[in-house]
């Protein structure tokens, strides 16, 4: 049978663009014993994957050109020659942005959302919630009365790393991009303050919405927030570092070297800055995450937001969107109903 | 009675020279109770001193200017208004760069050096040493057959982190300046491989000496040789930041911002960077530190160097060389015998 695939078609040097993406049918097999067939039905869209399109050292191998794009997916089994699957179950697996796709069944996971919406194992529920989960339990813990920063405050990430700053009696501010993204953290999510980063005013707002500093600042952006937080974090305070979405595209051109002021500054405030991506602590929390998470979704006392696109051949467009900040909550691209 | 000391004249915007200080005569009451007369055997001299000669936003209030200069002595107790300590008692105190001092007994400690010369109770079993044992142990944490590198290799806190990460199995890699320092390391400290950070060819010296990459940086230079290490620092490096003598005296006018590209070593890298000093840990680990680290220096299974220079007069001069690294071991002044 046949399965609709979108691959590399060649690597972006600034922000991608439609034409780095190429739609091909892809032949594929019966399920040999051991493999599953799956029919995807949703698919994240990440920031770790413009990464993945360049060819830089990084944790992780660059897809290569003319390979499918890398991806995880929700998908439902059609066809199993496994024990632990049946066809109609649901499971979340790195099929990458296709149709369909045939998986080794060591490589498939079961889904259990505690009740919640199936798209929630790829959101709050899935990688980006531990990631969340995981940057904050291991590096930023943490304490009663600190202040904890995050920015892309309305996205899947950020939207827990607050949510779990005031489970931990902090004051969570949240950084977002425009009017609706900052009243959905204030109003939906219950920050104890909100700062648009596009306000011309953007630096003395932050400073003004942090009067004891920043003990947590859990970086998912870079850039410009990077510089207004900077100034703000407290002794001893940890920087979990987890994205750069801002810098992905523009390696740097200040004129300044803000490298010398920057390294005085962790001696002098003795900071952490910890670089990490979820996978490190799967093994350990992974369980824990789902057992504690699971329910407080299932029951809305932890809430989120999805931005669902419908379509394969929309999610090229979909993403280069998000690299801009164009959608608002966990995007996920859906393939099949 | 009256003591001599040494105090700031004026702030140095660059480099510390000899007018930046002035000898004084201060006059010194008797010990009041709960006090006791101190007279100062040897006075350490440090980097951080540098940082306090400042009015820079820091860990540390500054000296103020007028102020006797900050520093941590050996001394023998003369009088005492307190039970806790007797005439010719060795005690360590922060009486500063003075000859005579009366102390609150509160901020007094007996020094016990398990056999080993008083001396050392401000080199490899005082301060230095422990900066060396918290950052390791705490922080930069090597395990066996890992990577260590640390530079001012030959210095009181640089040769401790090397001769830890070998009893911790892991290999030593040490940085000094000029074949005098470099074979110190290499012949009396045993390290695995010294590289000299003077050396035309030091950036490839440095390489081949770590064909596994890095795993532990205890930064405490900075300038080139943190540009040097960076490249090499494996996936789940750790960086104890400690100092960056390179830098105190120049705070950056590199023409790129290599910001960004730290940034992102550290997301893809996920490297730990964390400022500490030695205070930060004295209540967890400093009573560990001493039974352990003490008798392995009165047995000489730990070796150390000082570099000891006669009279309060002479501790500017000494402490402006030690900045352009002209000292070779644990820079005292003996104050009196």
């Amino acid at each position: 049978m046949r399965s609709s695939a979108i691959v590399l078609a060649s690597r972006p040097t600034g922000a991608p663009g439609p034409e780095h993406f190429r739609t091909e049918a892809i032949e594929i097999n019966e399920p040999h014993e051991g493999e599953v067939l799956l029919r995807v039905l949703y698919l994240s869209l990440d920031p770790y994957m413009r990464g993945r399109m360049s060819d830089a050292k990084s944790y992780a191998k660059p897809v290569p050109v003319g390979g499918i794009m890398e991806g995880e997916t929700v998908c439902e089994v059609t066809q199993s020659g496994s024990p632990e699957f049946k066809p109609g179950d649901i499971v979340r697996a790195m099929t990458g942005w296709c149709t369909h796709a045939v998986m080794d069944a060591k490589r498939v996971r079961h889904v259990n959302t505690y009740g919640a919406p199936i798209s929630t194992a790829l959101g709050v529920l899935g990688m980006p919630g531990f990631t969340a989960y995981g940057g904050m339990k291991v590096i930023g813990q943490p304490r009663a009365s600190e202040t904890v920063v995050v920015a892309a405050a309305s996205g899947p990430v950020g939207s827990l790393v607050g949510q779990l700053a005031m489970r931990a009696g902090a004051r969570a501010v949240g950084i977002a991009g425009g009017k609706d993204k900052c009243d959905y953290v204030k109003d939906a999510l219950r920050f104890d303050a909100v700062v648009d980063h596009r306000s011309a005013d953007f630096v003395s707002e932050l400073s003004r919405a942090c009067p004891d500093g920043v003990d947590v600042y859990f970086e998912n952006v870079g850039g410009h927030v990077w510089d207004a937080v900077f100034p703000l974090l407290n002794q001893y305070a940890r920087v979990p570092v987890c994205g750069l979405i801002a810098q992905y595209n523009d390696p740097g051109k200040g004129e300044q070297d803000r490298l010398p002021a920057t390294m005085s500054a962790i001696l002098r405030r003795s900071l952490l800055l910890r670089g990490f991506i979820n996978t490190e602590f799967v093994e350990r929390y992974y369980e824990a995450f789902q057992q504690e998470i699971g329910p407080l979704v299932a029951s809305a006392q932890i809430k989120y937001r999805e931005d669902i696109v419908d379509g394969l051949e929309n999610a090229p467009d979909a993403f280069i969107g998000m690299l801009s900040g164009s959608n608002f909550g966990k995007l996920l691209v859906r393939i099949s109903h």
